[in-house]
């Protein structure tokens, strides 16, 4: 198992008979998916994805990936939300969060789209100055303002730059797989096209070629992480909770919040688990925050914001629970050095592996936080590899959609996204 | 003035007579911050900052940011919480956040010591290899062991790469004024030093020699920044509501927050407005989260976020309200491109500017969210200048205090940080 969910931090605000008596709810929402029988049931192709994907499709995204890696420097990723979420939160997971500072035998990769900002979009066209730009935008439709735009404008500078057969080449297009006004475009004029699948949302998409264009172009082995996927779909479908790390998240998570704990905190050590919680974020709050219900997520990276948000999680007002991923195995050591001088007094800890440090530092919270009344769930992560990371997305997927079963709301529509862009466009004209 | 505060979009859920009511509140808070008569009256030292602020220090931060500037190629600021959070805000804010990643004449600038991560560590390691490179240590006691184990890998770095001699021109040291172990080694090896003073908390620093030194490396203009901060001292002394929108701020969320509104969104338009929000949530949660009381502070950068958050804040729980962080003048401006083939059908906005279109999504937003049941509260803020972020700056910590006090809590202490230390240290044996 690539995850083992400890729940001995919680033990003091969750009795054993609480998880009896919420089985068969876990039951029922099980059964629900399974069945194909709840609400949102078009939208369940994420759960048999791994097994079940495109396999020509897959072929071509990597070869599209290493002809991207050999002709260009920079990578310009159009998209929002799930289309943009998802690849961010695997680079930076399994490559860094400074990515683009540094050396590496791949392009630098950036996201546009993602935003209406002008200062952005400026910043970025003058990181493209003088260097060989590809492009992947990414929008069911085509027709989101936000990926429209940043396409006319990252277009207009291939074409500019490499004229429109040349552009052609460096223009990859993840769409709709036959209507939109995306597709048509792309078919007529030639780019290479891939497919938003019609039956994943947005926030599920990250395994599809939405994702998996551009975690391809960074260099992550794309092959383990849909390994490790498929380990998830197959392990995690017993409906005992007991039996089933996964499901027993979804339930705790319900549990905490039937007792008042309304806002969730997803917690890392290590900030290249800061984007994956941003994933978490839309994730969670997008499949559950509607109807008036939901759990609030909210996330910190550790020990830094123990610095900042630490003074609140320890002794602020106590509606909330934290989440842990624990990354066992970073795969990185660093050695403390020695100071003769001893400025600090910390010469006991010269010599010792700086992940040593960390994991007291976590276990010291730990015991603080439940002390202070926050009970903690903790996701103990075997390492920072694909395969584990793939096994951690099915994870939460099937998290997110038995709780929002259990919860009682449709975890795969998204009405309230809505509300703001009917009334920017009244307010445009 | 630089920030102007719109209530009308809180008007539905705030009546006129609560703001009458809560005045004697806001007066008391008042006097006793400006009497020094509260609690944590040894921490008023930001007070009179922008006015009082040590000259001959503030021109040594400069001459010193000038060499910074001139000898390296990276400069590693070594920080955690308020010796780190302010002035990446800062350079983020007025510079970028992708300052790293643009073409400039000022130095690149990481900041490091905010862990324990080994990965993290490491990738600043080999960012540093075949460049020149600089350091500010900021610690009051020089013994936090995040700061400390960094310190111990960057001198070591410098003097394996430089000598001792050499390193000495290349470590800069903010710290105690008198004791502590790291301002008596500074004094004996002769680095340069700063002074992190006494009055003045870690979480309200930014604007002495903790913040300054590396916002100056950075090219931001200091001295607007100062004088924006002095402007806002001047201005914002009036206990009458209607005449002070910073305490008008401060009363806003205290009723908000009485009537069940626990959780507080600060919303930016701008990824320029990402650090910012994680220095004001220090600020808020440190300053308010104590005594199981305090509003849980959160933050999202939109259009992004309404891809992801966007949901819950429209349709969740609702115990949220949001405040704005509108610029009103980015000094940006991108012009839309016309599309002949008009794929996306957005034509009708060929040729406008895409902050236009911004502040429509802005504007949209807050009705979809009113509409929604979510309370706003804009700070509508000039421009993107120093001066009128040095106003802002103080403009937010000013209104901690206010509404600290009002909420019944210390607002200068952070007795909860220290939980985890001392159970790390004693893991550590």
């Amino acid at each position: 198992m690539a995850i083992r969910l400890i729940d001995k931090y919680a033990s003091s605000f969750v009795a054993e008979n609480e998880y009896a008596a919420i089985q068969p709810m876990v039951t029922t929402a099980h059964e629900m998916l399974h069945a194909k029988s709840g609400l949102g049931n078009d939208y369940l192709g994420w759960l048999d994805l791994p097994r079940d994907y495109d396999k020509a499709e897959y072929a071509r995204i990597k070869a599209a990936a290493a002809k991207i890696q050999k002709i260009c420097d920079v990578f310009i990723v159009i998209g929002i939300g799930g289309s943009y979420l998802g690849a961010r939160a695997v680079i930076e997971f399994l490559k860094s969060p400074l990515y683009n500072n540094l050396k590496k035998d791949t392009p630098d990769i950036y996201f546009s789209g993602c935003n209406i900002s002008a200062s952005h979009m400026q910043e970025l066209l003058s990181i493209c100055e003088g260097r060989d730009v590809c492009i992947n935008v990414i929008s069911k439709s085509g027709t989101t303002t936000e990926p429209a735009v940043a396409f006319r404008v990252f277009r207009e500078l291939l074409e500019k730059k490499y004229g429109k057969e040349g552009a052609r080449e460096r223009i990859f297009v993840t769409t709709d797989r036959a209507r939109g006004t995306l597709k048509g475009f792309a078919d007529q004029v030639g780019y290479e096209t891939f497919t938003v699948p019609d039956d994943v949302g947005g926030r599920f998409s990250v395994l599809t070629a939405v994702g998996l264009l551009p975690i391809a172009v960074s260099g992550v082995d794309t092959d383990a992480l849909m390994v490790g996927a498929e380990a998830a779909r197959v392990a995690l479908v017993d409906p005992d909770l007991s039996k089933n790390d996964c499901y027993k998240y979804a339930a705790l998570r319900n549990i905490l919040l039937r007792k008042g704990k309304t806002t969730e905190i997803l917690v890392g050590y290590e900030p290249f688990v800061g984007m994956l919680s941003e994933w978490w974020k839309q994730l969670f709050g997008e499949s559950e925050g509607k109807d008036g219900k939901g759990i609030f997520p909210a996330s910190v990276v550790f020990s830094t914001d123990l610095h900042s948000l630490g003074q609140y999680i320890q002794d602020g007002m106590r509606n909330l629970f934290e989440t842990v991923i624990s990354v066992k195995d970073t795969g990185a050591t660093l050695e403390i050095p020695h100071d003769p001088d001893n400025i600090d007094g910390l010469n006991f800890l010269s010599g010792k592996d700086l992940g040593y440090v960390n994991s007291m530092a976590q276990q010291g919270t730990l015991f603080a936080h439940i002390d202070g009344g926050v009970p903690n769930i903790v996701l103990e992560l075997k390492d920072r590899s694909a395969y584990s990371l793939g096994y951690m997305i099915y994870f939460f997927e099937k998290a997110c959609a038995i709780s929002g079963y259990m919860l009682g709301v449709n975890p795969f529509d998204q009405p309230g996204v809505e509300a703001y862009k009917k009334n920017m466009f009244a307010l445009l004209g």
